[in-house]
């Protein structure tokens, strides 16, 4: 299998489309006639609102992002629901990154990593979200299932919201804690790289620190970019910019909630129509920040 | 629901033991009258194993601590492995960390919580771990949850393994980062201490750092410790001794392989009576020096 940041590019570029669709779904704000058809069953109804949405943001987005806790909420049949949604993802020819934020050690990482990144299992994906706490050899075993198997990692660097300074902006003599994870992301990443030059060891990077953000993507020419905080967030398209590298290059932009339940001028709208709506509207607007970075 | 930092006390008082059973099990370590039994199905021989670990285990341990890593490596079968240990547990009497090292944000951190704190999920367990590096907003959410049913929290703070130094380590002023994160870990924990006048937040510090651990212990006088490291890691029972507050309270010692996979003396030892056997000695001398901290 080609490398997936190879894959990855190879998605945005035929999309024109630098949008990661995020599929963040609480029960309580599913579509009435999605809950209906589920007859009550949550681990049915998640799944059934997921394939709906995969249907009508699939022309639109180079890749989607579930986000496993949504799923694990609802126990066994909830984690059913996932699996069938990844499933689905592929089929329709979606990259899928598994919005997981794993980490552990030895063993144990490599148990994760097999769980979302070998081929055949239930929760197989095509990229993995990993949390760095416990340094580079916790991480190396995700590394090397990658590698193996044309698969990603994004790995929190500075994540999007307000307590990321909280430990990430701590100042370690003329630095910061986020710029020493970046590094151990680019020392662990760089030997594993595809066709296109990039790394299968990715960043998260919100898009809600604009100066971070540009900071970062100087520092990591050859890491991919998984950015959060556009829409609801508040980071708009024109911060996202600086996610991209020369020629639009090296990011995928997330949007969630701000698609998957948009809130369209006219409340009457069907919300599959609304739904299609917003991605094409996010794909515009990120597309063409993209494309201004030359 | 008392707190749960009251009911694990209780435990370790009534057992006369600060012993965690961790249980990690790898497929191809599993014993082969177990895997005969469970017919090739990997889920059935997890499930089956664990079980048996639990009934060998529960006249020593106060808690176990099952791996989510190994149960999600093999997909919907493996979780369901996972809930049948926990429920399996929960019927002996034996109270169990979920070993999940979770950690997001907002609704997502809170579908997390729900997930294995909330009564009634597939997936309930008495507490759970998490990764802190998203900051303290990102722990709030478990805090609540773990608070409103009586569960806890065990936040990594400074793990077992050789890269714990890479972002754990560094000098933020005088300071390291893990004692910024336990300093987040006192403050978001502060308010919710139950009789026993520990909170239902926690802290994961691994005994192989034997000066960070007695730091931390004199730095977080009401935070419970979860300690990896003794065992097949290398932490002796001496070394864990810093662990506890005064009269023996305040934390439980994890061992995995050593005691679901021992080796005995006599290698024609049956495979229960080893477990049993090992379990048993590591009680003894967790429990020793416990009680040596006056």
């Amino acid at each position: 299998m080609d490398a997936y940041a190879d894959r990855l590019e190879a998605a945005i570029t035929s999309k024109s489309s630098p949008l990661c669709v995020g599929l963040d779904p609480r029960l309580d704000k599913l579509p009435a006639d999605v809950r209906a058809a589920a007859g009550g069953d949550p681990g049915k109804a998640l799944l059934r609102f997921g394939l709906e949405v995969l249907d009508l943001v699939a022309p639109h987005a180079a890749c989607v992002k579930p986000n496993l806790g949504f799923f694990e909420a609802f126990g066994l049949g909830g984690l059913a629901a996932y699996a069938g949604i990844v499933a689905g993802a592929r089929t329709r020819g979606l990259l899928v990154i598994g919005d997981g934020k794993r980490g552990d050690l030895s063993t144990t990482a490599e148990a994760y990593a097999q769980a979302h990144l070998a081929p055949g299992g239930d929760f197989e994906v095509d990229a993995l979200t990993v949390a760095p706490y416990m340094g580079a050899d916790s991480l190396a075993p995700f590394v090397e299932v990658a590698a193996a198997h044309g698969k990603g990692l994004y790995v929190l660097v500075r994540t999007s919201n307000p307590g990321a300074a909280d430990l990430q902006d701590l100042d370690v003599g003329g630095a910061r804690v986020y710029e020493r994870t970046a590094a151990m992301v680019r020392a662990v990443g760089e030997r594993h790289r595809g066709r296109s030059g990039l790394s299968c060891v990715g960043a998260v990077v919100g898009a809600t620190w604009p100066e971070q953000l540009r900071a970062l993507r100087a520092a990591l020419p050859t890491t991919p970019f998984l950015v959060p905080g556009y829409g609801a967030q508040g980071a708009t398209a024109a911060d996202t910019a600086a996610a991209h590298l020369a020629g639009g290059r090296g990011a995928v932009v997330n949007a969630s909630r701000s698609v998957t339940f948009p809130t369209p001028k006219d409340p009457t709208t069907p919300w599959r129509a609304a739904v299609e709506a917003a991605a094409r509207a996010a794909k515009e607007e990120l597309d063409a920040a993209r494309r201004r970075v030359v």
